[in-house]
Order: structure tokens, then C-alpha cells, then sequence
């Protein structure tokens, strides 16, 4: 019997399920920027690792030194080929004042499912999850195990060490007795967005980024501008002028001495892939709700959102921020942040050239790194990226693009490089879903054509041959 | 009899009324600022007027248009001079995270008062009047009038209605039956502040003040910066290199075209004032808690403090404000800044200026002016700096110094012009009290000092021979 056969039907079956869980894990709010949030990160594990035995999976925590990270799956036979299936259960903070909703609180209105990490990315999560668990029933040849971070949105800072832990022999590693985890022969990670809803996009490269904090104290307490100003020194004055001389407001030209040093002009195979991809300026625009632009020409706009580094302020701390003009001096300011990076910038390198720029122009700034994510670019070519083409096109009816994307997973790079394996992108968020926006959802429609997607990919992914190792 | 014999007891004897009132008074939270506060204006002048009444002054509210003000006093004799004393009743806001204690709720920690207002300006409003009343029951043969305004923090912008309202003939008032309301002789403000403790200094000049909100939309939502950055317009960014043309971070010296071209030289007069002030930098940093300064020399810090413009930026609302590093992209920004200006500067002259150049700068950034004051230079010779001069030695025992003072009170100049009158002013205020910053606090040596300065004020004042108009 074809595995495919009754999978409709299965996958209507298991939307109760996939509603209930996306729900309580949306429910509990794993912000891993915030500091306070530091038991609600392990208690959101905690629920992973539930769904994974309940759907009778090894699964456990694994310390990392930060956040933990949740691993597991269904590792039955040595001879198969293995796959590890990325995904993330951190969100970002949700403060804006346009949500609608509580964040926090997950909410079903027809199709759509409401709350913050619903499409970034707990709801990719468990449609890969609920996918496997499908697979390995239906007894596809096929070792999948999950790992899913609590450190994505603050730049995988443990990522590496929770990797390190993982796979060290079972005698020295710190933690209760783990999953057998087995080095895999390729990786998926869903985490990604297409470029607009009914067309598939897969990307190949990730951009890199480099964030980082801007401080300066000049007064221990607030100061009366008419009494000190012309002598006090005002650090977000002094701020700006900083971050004003790191980039061109209006062209988005970094102006950081050396930093386009290691920037690879963008290929003519690359350049070829973009103008195929269907990307248009007027729909990206309108996703996003972007009523002003720098560039309108569409090969200009994808080379800057895919090959181009950037250089953005994402706040201003430290001021008056009520109603009216305050007319006082603050005592210290922040400016936060970050850089996207291409192949081939190396964070570390550029933090230090930036540092010694903002020392340069005002020596009292302190510049503290927070978060380093080195751009990545897979090979187009191969049985992989083959796999996912027609993973895409079964579960969405569609030829997926291959694109590029603008923004950065961390995990990505750890994992290529340490094991070796090709990592693609199943992602299935939809610009609309609002990534790091506010009143962020994801839909039906993108979990159940997913996980048909994911059922798909497993199967063909088994039939891989892979070379075998010596046990 | 002469008045003064009985004075210090009499002083001692009011505190505990002092004291009751201020905490009282503190406890209205007339932040004019903010919209939410409508209620608490018109209920702290509900207060002050109640005060006046159990004094046996007369009072009222009057109407300006915006938040009202309050007037009342003694004016028994039209053949007497009549004095004014200004002062304003509303606050700051009080956000700050350094406050150690409830702004709103007021403290008394010996001889200190703790609250937002304490020092600015309800307490030597309340140490004037109630040294009114005791020069009134003594017989000083003077029309004391007040006029206590609740839109000083916002830079006074319905004073002028409300003072063509007040002295309009009382059929064409628009509200219940005013006290007589007599142009005054001469103003005395109450609401500057001495460069330290133990020395009175009077001002005989203040900075004017222009404040303006810089805003900037770009999109509709927040954006991923990944997803969006190269292509989309970032508000912060651009609103920091706007502001960043504006001024020299390092200098202060304001790059807008133009800027300085109404700025009177300082003369030899003023700069010789200045020099005997017993201005000192270390205790002026001290006094302010500033770490750092942007000159150490002596007669430079003074001249611009006292004698050049500013630009400030004092907020940048719009971006991100928790932990970390959330690396969106704003939908919209504002700037919050302000210039504080020196004879012969024109606010609104100024305004034009600055409008235009930030238009060319970047012509989709909307500018809002939030507040206009012009700047005050007064006469240093002639009876009334003579009255005043003695009147602090009487309260404090010691000689003032006449300095310029960096701040600005709106309602100084129009009262100047409206009633061509001197406006002395008699500051009871000391740095370390914290005008416009958290864990504000005033006391009872300035209180008390300056009942005594306020009564011999008086005294002397009605002696100063006027030119009486034909009634």
C-alpha cells in the first residue's frame, strides 16, 4: 500500500491534535530575550519533550549552559539513513502596542491561528513533527530526530555547546541519560518564508548578522536642559552622531571603513535563480506593509534583501518616550543594532572593525557584541535539493523558487560545518504571518500542505543512499 | 511695631501648614503633559484656590483656553502699588526608573519634601503666599496679587489668552465673577534656582526655548530586518541622521543654516556679573551628578550656560526598548528635541529655520513645534534688583549673586510685555533638588529663608514710589 494514499485524510484527522498542541505551546511564552523569561523557556521544553514521548519518541532536554534545547525522535535502525529535523521553540518579545490580541494567548479564527511563535516557529515545528510521526508509522525507512532550540531569536549563543554535549559519548555528558543521537546524513530546518502564499520558495543561503549594544553614561542622573544644556554632554545626541556615521540613512550604505571588504560579488547562477523566483517589488512591499521603499527595481531590491549586507538602528533607549517634548537630558543612552551579513563577512571580524570604528569616533561609547550568526550557502545542485522540489510541489501543487533569504539561523552554519551534512529549507511561513511582527499567525492551509510536504521529503530522503560509516 | 520683630516665630508656627499644603498640593499629580492628567489640572487649581479662600484672599479660576489657571490675593487699596507673584502649579512628568519613592505621594524626611512639585514650583509658591499673608495681616500697604499657572512645563501657550481673559472688562469674561484684577507695578516669579547652597542668586535673564517633535512613518508594521533590510526605509535611522545635521554631538554647536544669526554678543557687563557669580564648575557637575562636561573652563561653562543656544535631543520613540537586541525594523519613529535660545533668538523665526532644513534634509519627516519661549534679559540697576538684593540677604544672610539663568519660563515675557512692567525674580530652588528629575525634593531652610525673603520683599516694595494711572 502506498504511504500516500490515505494521507489527506490523515492529516484532516490530525488537525484537533496539531490545534490543541500549536495552543499550548503558544501559550506558554519562551521569549528567550528576556531574562525573566527564564522558567518559562524550560517549561516550554518541558512541553516538547511531552509531544515527543506522546507520540512515542525517545525525547529529552539537553543543557546547552543558556537555554536548553530540546532533542529526540525515532532512531530504529542503523542502516538507515538518519535526517535531523531543525526547528526553534523560542519567539521574539511581543511589546508592540498594534497587537490586537494577547500574545500570549493563542486564538483559532477560522483557518488562521493567532499568537506569538505561531509561524516562527513553533507551528513549522510541529507540522514536521506531525509529519514524521505519520512516516515512521507507516514504517518509511528512517532514522528522524528533532532538535529544537531555545536560542534562535537571541543568536544561538549555546547552540554549539549544546551540539558538543549532544554527542558526546554517553558517560561524560552532564544530564539524565539521552536519546541515542546519530550524526545525520542531511538536515532539514524549517524556518523559513516564501514570498508570497501559493507559491513554494525554497531558499539556499542565509544572510549572516551581527548584533550589538551601543552604551554611554555621561551623568548618574537625569539633567534639566536649560540648567546644564551647552556644558552636560547628551549621550543620545552623541549616540546618533555614532550610528549616523556607520551607514547612509537614505541609500542604507554602510559607511564602516573595511566592511564590504569580504562581500563576494553576487554570481551570474545567482543572479539568473533570483530573476526566475517570481519575486515582485509591489507584493513584497505590500506583505510587509511598506509604504516607502529605498530601491523599486526588482533585480536592485533582491540583491539588496539577499546579497547585501545592512547596517540597521533598532532602538533608542534612554529617553523621553511619553507624550509631548520632555525637556531634559537623559543620563545614559543605548543604541541598539545589527548587521546582516553575506557570504563571505565573518562576524567576529567585523565586530572588532566596528568597535574600533565607534572607538574612533567617541572612545567613552562601550560596544557590546550581542549575538553573531555567519551567512550560509548551500549547493544547488544534488539529490537533496531535488527531494525538496518535489516535496514542495506534492504538498503545495507548485514548483517551488529557489531563492535566497534575507534573514539568518544560526544553528545553520553550527550544523554544516560540524557534521558535515547538506542543510535544506522546508520553511512555510508566508510574509503575511507577520515574522517578528505583531499579531503574528500561521494557517491550516500552510501546516496541512506542510506536513504533506515533510511526508513526502522523508520518504524520498530514505530512498537516499548514503555512504556508511564503520561502527 | 515694626512687622519683621515677630517674623521667625511666626515662621516656625506656619510649617506645619506648609507642610500640610505642599504634601496636599504634591499629591494632585498636574503633570501638564500629559493628556490623562485633564482631570488632576483643574483639580489642583481646585486646591490652590481653596487655599487662597481659608487665607481670606479672594480667588478664582480662570479659563485660558487650555488648562486654566488660578488668581487671587489681597487687593484692598488702589492708591497702594500692586505686586503680581508668578508661579506654576504644574509638574513634570515622573517616569524616570530612578525615583526611589512614589513621586505622587509626598515624604517628609526631616527637613526635606519629597514629590514631584516639591521644588518646582508648588513649594515656593507656597512659601510666597503664605509670606503674603503675613505682610497682608501686617499691614504692608501693597495689593499682593497671584497668578499661578498649570501650563508652564508645557511652554505656556494659552498664558497670553488667559491673561487678555483675566483683565477683559468682567461683563465680556467668558466665566464666573474674577477678583479685581489690577495691572500690576512690578512681577515678581518665583521658580529659578541658585547655583548652591548657602548663596542666594537672583537671575536678571533667562533662556527662551523651542520644542519640537520630529516624526516619520515608513510602513505600517513592524519588519523583520532579515526579510526587509536593504530595501526598507528605516525611520530610526534616518530620524538619527536628521537630528545628527542638526547639531555637532561633540561640541554642541548647532549646525542648522543660520541659527546663530540673532545671537547678541555677551558684553563686557554681563561676563564681569558672571565672574563674580562664585559659579564653580566641580559643584556645578556635582550638583547635577554629571560625569562628563563638554568644557572644564570656568567663563566658558557660564557663557554657555547662561548666554548660548542649545540643541538637545531628548527621546527617540519608535523602537525597541526591552532586553537584548530585537533586530525589527520600526514602522514609525519620532524625535523629541529642543533649542534653547538667547536674545535676540525668535522662536518662531527659528522654527521656519529649522523646519525648512530638516524639509531638505529629508522631506518626508514631519516637524511639530511643541512649544515656544522667547528669551528674557532684564535691567540689573534700579529700585527693584536693589529690593530684591536685600530682601534675600534678609532671608538667608547673605549677599545674592545676579547670574543669568539657562532655563526658560514662558510666561516671563509676555508679562514683561503685557504690562510693561520689571519681573524680578526670587528663586527659592537649589540644584540638588532636582528640577525636572527623579526623587525631586525641596526643604524647609529654603522654605523657611524664603518666607522671610518674600516678607521683606514686600515691605520694601511697597515703598517703591509708582507712577499712578487716572482711574
Amino acid at each position: 500500500m502506498n504511504i500516500f494514499d490515505g494521507l489527506d485524510q490523515h492529516i484532516q484527522q490530525s488537525r484537533p491534535r496539531f490545534e490543541e498542541w500549536l495552543g499550548r505551546l503558544v501559550e506558554v511564552p519562551t521569549v528567550s530575550m528576556d531574562p525573566a523569561r527564564r522558567g518559562d523557556m524550560r517549561r516550554g521544553a518541558g512541553v516538547a519533550v511531552e509531544y515527543l514521548r506522546e507520540l512515542k519518541a525517545e525525547a529529552a532536554i539537553v543543557e546547552t549552559g543558556g537555554h536548553p534545547m530540546v532533542v529526540g525522535g525515532w532512531v530504529r535502525n542503523p542502516a538507515w539513513p538518519t535526517v535531523t529535523v531543525y526547528n526553534h521553540l523560542d519567539v521574539q518579545p511581543a511589546m508592540e502596542p498594534e497587537w490586537t490580541r494577547e500574545p500570549f494567548t493563542f486564538a483559532v479564527d477560522g483557518d488562521h491561528y493567532y499568537g506569538r511563535g505561531t509561524t516562527d516557529d513553533k507551528g513549522p515545528a510541529l507540522t514536521a513533527l506531525l509529519a514524521a510521526y505519520f512516516a515512521v508509522e507507516h514504517g518509511v525507512p528512517l532514522n528522524i530526530q528533532f532538535l529544537w532550540e531555545l536560542e534562535e531569536e537571541i543568536g544561538s549563543p549555546h547552540f554549539a555547546a549544546g551540539l558538543a554535549n549532544l554527542t558526546r559519548p554517553p558517560k561524560a555528558r552532564q544530564d539524565a541519560p539521552l536519546p541515542v543521537f546519530r550524526k545525520p546524513d542531511s538536515v532539514v530546518v524549517s524556518d523559513t518564508i516564501w514570498l508570497a502564499g501559493g507559491r513554494p520558495a525554497a531558499p539556499y543561503g542565509l544572510r549572516g548578522n551581527l548584533a550589538a549594544r551601543l552604551t554611554l553614561e555621561t551623568a548618574k542622573r537625569e539633567a534639566h536642559s536649560g540648567l546644564t544644556g551647552g556644558v552636560a554632554r547628551n549621550p543620545l545626541t552623541e549616540l546618533a552622531a555614532v550610528v549616523s556615521a556607520c551607514v547612509d540613512a537614505k541609500s542604507g550604505r554602510v559607511t564602516i571603513p573595511g566592511f564590504y571588504r569580504a562581500v563576494k560579488p553576487l554570481g551570474k547562477a545567482d543572479r539568473a535563480q533570483f530573476l526566475k523566483s517570481g519575486f515582485q517589488v509591489a507584493s513584497f512591499a505590500a506583505a510587509h506593509q511598506l509604504t516607502k521603499l529605498r530601491v523599486r527595481d526588482r533585480a536592485e531590491a533582491m540583491r539588496r534583501l539577499w546579497a547585501e549586507p545592512t547596517f540597521e538602528v533598532h532602538g533608542f533607549v534612554g529617553g523621553y518616550q511619553g507624550p509631548g517634548v520632555k525637556t531634559s537630558i537623559p543620563p545614559r543612552a543605548e543604541a541598539k543594532v545589527s548587521m546582516r551579513l553575506v557570504p563571505d563577512q565573518d562576524p567576529a571580524a567585523l565586530f572588532s572593525l566596528f568597535r574600533k570604528y565607534v572607538r574612533k569616533l567617541n572612545p567613552d561609547v562601550r560596544v557590546e557584541a550581542d549575538g553573531m550568526l555567519r551567512p550560509y550557502a548551500a549547493d544547488l545542485g544534488g539529490p537533496y535539493a531535488e527531494t525538496l522540489r518535489r516535496a514542495l510541489r506534492f504538498g503545495f501543487g507548485k514548483e517551488p523558487a529557489f531563492i535566497r533569504e534575507g534573514g539568518s539561523i544560526g544553528a545553520v552554519v553550527t550544523m554544516a560545518e560540524q557534521w558535515k551534512a547538506p542543510v535544506m529549507f522546508l520553511g512555510l511561513s508566508l510574509p503575511e504571518h507577520g515574522y517578528h511582527a505583531p499579531n503574528e499567525r500561521f494557517d491550516w492551509g500552510q501546516a496541512s500542505g506542510g506536513m504533506k510536504a515533510f511526508v513526502k521529503y522523508f520518504e524520498e530522503v530514505s530512498r537516499i543512499p548514503v555512504k556508511r560509516r564503520v561502527r
